[in-house]
C-alpha cells in the first residue's frame, strides 16, 4: 500500500540548502556539500544514467529509496530553483511523475521520461494526484523544507528519513525550522551509519 | 590528556529546550520530554545517587560520559535556570567542578560534592581554570546552546556527542541555530542506536 514518505539530506545543524538560494544557486552557498555523499555515490549515478561514483555501504538504501517510489510531490522553489539555468537541465534527477505546488495554474512540462504536472489547489490535491500516478508504490515529498513541513504539519506524512551528514554549514534553509505545533513521536525504524552521512528513517504517528 | 567535549541531547528538529524556559521552567515549555531518555536510565540515576529508573542499551555510553569528565563549564542561562526554585536543588546532577560564565563577579557557591565557581573573562579562562580542576580528564561544556555555540566558534571544541532524541518539539531553543561561520566538517567516531534516541559522536578539526 502507498506510504507518503519524505526522504532527505541535512547537516547535522539542520539545514537542506545553503543561504542565498534561488536560480543561480539552486542549492544556495554551500550547498552542494550537504547532498555530496549521495552524488558520490555509483548507486545514485548509475539510476539516474550517469557514470563514475563510489561504492558505498548504503548503496542498497539508496537504491531502495528509488525503487519505491511512485511518484513525487515538490514545492515550488524547488522545481524553478531545479528548473534554472544551474538547475537539472534536460534529464532532471526523478524519472518518476512529479507534482508541483504552485499558485500559478501552467501547462504539464514534458521531460523525456518523466513530467512535471503544475497543482495550483493545495497539498492533498497534489497528493491525491500523486497517489494516482504511483500506483502501488510510494509518494515522495521531494522537498523543499517548506513542502516537507506543509506535509508533517496536515498530518499527512507517514515516513521520515532523513540523512544526517556530518558537517555543521552554519546557515542555510533548515528542514524542520519552528514546526510550532504539539510535539510529534517519531518511532525509528531504521539506524544506518555510513561514510559522512548517518541515515535516520522514522514512522510518524497517523 | 584532556579533551574538551560537549555531550547534549537534542530532538531531531534541533531543540535542547523548549520555549519560554526560565528559573520558573528550566527546561522550557515541554523540554523534561528532550531529555527523558537520560532521566529515565538506570545508569544515569545510579551516578546521580537517585534510584530506580531502566537499564538501557546506552548505560555504558552514559557512564563513560561522567566517568570521562573532570570538570564543566557552563552558560550564565543555563545555571540561573538550574539553579533556581524549579531546578536542581541542593544536589545539582554534576559532582565535578562547575565552572559558570557570567558577566558579574560572585563568590563561589559551594554545594555538597561540588562547587560553582564564576568566571568573569570570558570562555578561555573559563577553560584553564577547568582544565586545572580536570586533572587527566575531559572538560565537558555542559551547555547550554549558546555556550557551546561559543566554543565550537572559537575553535575551541574537539568532541561534540549529539544524542538525537527522536521526537519533533516543534519550538525552543535551537542547539545550533545559524553558527555563521565556515562550514566545519566532522569526523564521525561512533554512531549507536538505543531505544528512543540515537547517539552521535563526533571529532571536530583544530
Amino acid at each position: 500500500m502507498t506510504q507518503v514518505i519524505a526522504d532527505i539530506t541535512m547537516t547535522l545543524d539542520g539545514f537542506v540548502a545553503g543561504p542565498d538560494d534561488g536560480v543561480e544557486k539552486p542549492l544556495g552557498e554551500g550547498g552542494e556539500r550537504i547532498h555530496q555523499w549521495l552524488y558520490d555515490s555509483a548507486s545514485w549515478r548509475e539510476l539516474h544514467g550517469r557514470e563514475g561514483g563510489e561504492a558505498r555501504s548504503d548503496g542498497a538504501l539508496v537504491e531502495e529509496s528509488f525503487e519505491r517510489t511512485g511518484a513525487l510531490v515538490m514545492g515550488k522553489r524547488m522545481f524553478e530553483n531545479g528548473d534554472g539555468p544551474n538547475g537539472w537541465g534536460d534529464d532532471p534527477p526523478f524519472h518518476k511523475p512529479v507534482f508541483v505546488l504552485t499558485h500559478e495554474a501552467r501547462k504539464p512540462k514534458v521531460q523525456e521520461d518523466m513530467t512535471f504536472t503544475f497543482v495550483t489547489d493545495g497539498i492533498e490535491s497534489a497528493l491525491e494526484q500523486a497517489r494516482a500516478a504511483a500506483g502501488d508504490k510510494d509518494v515522495a515529498v521531494a522537498g523543499g523544507a517548506n513542502a516537507i513541513q506543509q506535509f508533517i504539519k496536515a498530518g499527512l506524512l507517514e515516513e521520515l528519513q532523513v540523512h544526517v551528514a556530518h558537517v555543521l554549514l552554519g546557515d542555510g534553509i533548515p528542514l524542520f525550522g519552528r514546526l510550532g505545533q504539539e510535539q510529534i513521536e517519531l518511532e525509528a525504524t531504521r539506524v544506518m551509519d555510513a561514510p559522512g552521512v548517518t541515515h535516520l528513517q522514522f514512522r510518524l504517528p497517523t
